[in-house]
């Protein structure tokens, strides 16, 4: 890959390991043109952000190099609805808060964020003309196809509320008042998407491309209880806490479809290790300066004397001690962990050491940034409080959250076992983020 | 009553004649307070408004008589929804005419007007914080308390749009943002009516009070088409046209309950009779000078040389010819004609000539006013092309109406028998006025 990408290049950096797209010619027909697309991928600032955001961040991190305009919706409007009992106030410091970390992880990555906008759902989902165009989109489809179309991604409850069914079709005009030609999000959002796809033209806009990444569980694994506050990793988790949390991931001997340490090597690990090795080899995305802002360590998570072409060490200790492993993809790995040749123990060290590594600067960063601090207090205050205890969603004040992109890497219910448990946090925010 | 009303006589104006109170001791104790309450009565500017109005109107005449401020509602959004091939230029349009119709009528019964206040849905309804409430709803109300609280007034089909679900939620939110202390509407408009009482304190809003008139069935009848342009009077209908429609109403001797004419009188002729021998006696409303800009005909009802608390007369003509009937109430008239001593015919020419009496002002206003001739020419235009024929409605281009006062005061479906049929002019809008 050169520092001057050619179209197809660059339509394959942008489509790379995703699971699916639509209207691929799109993108392809824009690129062909010269132009570079945009695009949007959408969370709600609710609970704190954890490491699982590595997920659709590292894909975004490609449309980055590939020169696309990326614009990442904080839905603010739809975290304040998510839970009736955070004003609006804490909203917009949570929207601070996911913007610092957001943009801190690009940086520590070495992406390029020139084409990288932050834009909040309330700069103009409150607007006339955008809700003009909700009710008359509300006067066009049916009940049935907006449940249908929300069918993943919005709670199903007993008694659903009349915003699950709304979610859909704000989604789509989201496409339209961001100006992008295409979304980004999980492949639970498939539903969504071809909404989208099927309403916003007859409101009169363009139909817009879509890509999806798979889904990744937890990488806590889906065995734990969404009360343990210890079920995810927080960006900044000392290295300490991150050694506990991983020694207490479920990652059983050559059980690889219960495993969020081998997801999680798929979906981040290797490819940002990927990234850096073809930086070093001078292949960098259309910013022929990508990666000299990086901050912390920028080697790939391979040992300095692995075959060419490594993607991942696993280094062997203790009483299974021996010689490294290295892996050319995962495939490799997955085989020969399925097969017992890779124990628990060893992978385990391998990604604390990978994540220590990811979050070295991140914290470095938040500790030298007074302002990030003071909105970690206003966003998430008195982290010492006791937790209340866990109860049932009350029928009015606890609705379920937006069917944001939020969770467009995560799996549904924490009962289909592959969900990672909410974030750290969540037990003092009802209904609060990663329960959808 | 004297022109300065008590409090307890301005309450009885107030609430005289309706069904059903709801809250009435909110009302008493704003009069208690020396205050006067505010109401709200709502209207979708779409079809020709028709002469059934005068039912709601002749309620609201009370109100003002009362010293109640009066916003009339004219729903545009909900009329843009309502049909959404209808572009907002056009609803615009309607609006005005809308107002010019509704402001002569009350001019033309000499109601002060000086708190009457018109208000557009666009002039709040697409506001931030509008929106923003209605977001807070939609993540309140479940889809089943709101698929109940439309039941009456939301058109029940196989396939339920979403905007039916919002309707409830957006007529709650109006009481907040026109600043009122009740509701008047159709009975039809009960559990919407409820529905705010509910849910409008879970937004920290105050409960409203509501005022439910009883359903009139149409003037001409439940039999007829309702492509029948006969099957409305218009306000501005020519005496000729007055008089072919009335005859074809549907009116059978001795029957009482599907009779258009005798409802009519019971809700509007009945009432306007009585205002006009009241102010007669020197009993108008608050406002002392009462009555002194009315225009046209101020007789009741009444023959002449009736007997004193005669409210309406029925006289007898032709081959049943005989000495008038003077009736000092509606029921003694009902009793009459169930008991077959009134004749069709003359029960028709009673309410031909009354409603001569009624439209003669309007007609002339209409007439001397240029402005209002243009505007109705931009709302209702090309009168006399083709009526498309009468096409079941599409999934996508043909939403329900909204659950707006429009039907307050007629029942819902032509199926139910005692629905009055579209207005004049319905057939060439798809989706338009009255089908809800």
């Amino acid at each position: 890959m050169a520092s001057t990408l050619d179209v197809e290049a660059k339509y394959d950096l942008i489509t790379r390991r995703v699971q699916e797209v639509l209207g691929g010619d799109l993108i392809k027909a824009i690129l062909a043109e010269g132009r570079l697309p945009k695009a949007y991928w959408g969370t709600a600032p609710t609970g704190r952000p954890h490491i699982g955001y590595f997920v659709p961040l590292t894909k975004i991190a490609d449309f980055l190099r590939a020169g696309v305009e990326v614009k990442i919706l904080l839905a603010d409007v739809h975290a304040f609805l998510d839970n009736l009992k955070a004003p609006l106030e804490l909203v917009a410091h949570r929207t601070k808060y996911y913007e610092f970390i957001l943009r801190t992880v690009f940086t520590s990555l070495g992406i390029p964020t020139s084409k990288l906008i932050f834009v909040q759902g309330s700069d103009y989902q409150l607007t006339r003309e955008y809700n003009l165009d909700n009710y008359r989109l509300c006067a066009t489809v049916t009940e049935h196809d907006a449940k249908k179309a929300g069918a993943e991604v919005v709670k199903q409850v007993e008694s659903p509320l009349i915003s699950g069914l709304l979610y859909p079709g704000l989604q789509a005009l989201d496409e339209q008042y961001l100006g992008v030609d295409f979304q980004f999000g999980g492949i639970d959002q498939r539903k969504i998407f071809t909404f989208a796809e099927l309403y916003l033209p007859r409101l009169g806009y363009a139909k817009r491309a879509h890509l999806m990444n798979s889904m990744v569980p937890g990488l806590m694994g889906g065995k734990m209880s969404s009360s343990d506050p210890d079920s995810k990793i927080d960006f900044l988790d000392p290295p300490e806490a991150v050694k506990r949390k991983i020694k207490k991931a479920f990652c059983e001997e050559g059980n690889i479809t219960e495993n969020g340490l081998l997801a999680f090597i798929k979906a981040v690990l290797i490819p940002i290790s990927q990234l850096r090795i073809e930086r070093r080899k001078g292949e960098t995305g259309v910013d022929s300066e990508e990666g000299q802002g990086a901050i912390g360590d920028q080697n790939p998570f391979v040992d300095d004397d692995a075959p060419e072409g490594t993607m991942f060490t696993i280094r062997r200790e203790g009483k299974f001690g021996g010689p490294p492993s290295h892996y050319k993809d995962y495939q490799e790995l997955e085989d020969d962990f399925a097969a017992k040749k890779v124990h628990p123990g060893d992978l385990k060290t391998a990604v604390n050491k990978a994540i220590d590594s990811l979050l070295a600067p991140i914290r470095k960063a938040f500790a030298e940034s007074p302002e990030w601090q003071q909105i970690e207090k206003l966003a998430y205050p008195d982290p010492n409080a006791k937790p209340e205890p866990k109860k049932k969603k009350e029928k009015v004040y606890h609705p379920p959250p937006p069917g944001k992109g939020k969770n467009a890497q995560v799996t549904k219910t924490p009962a289909e076992s592959s969900e990672p448990p909410p974030p750290v946090g969540t037990d003092t925010q009802p209904g609060a983020a990663g329960e959808l």
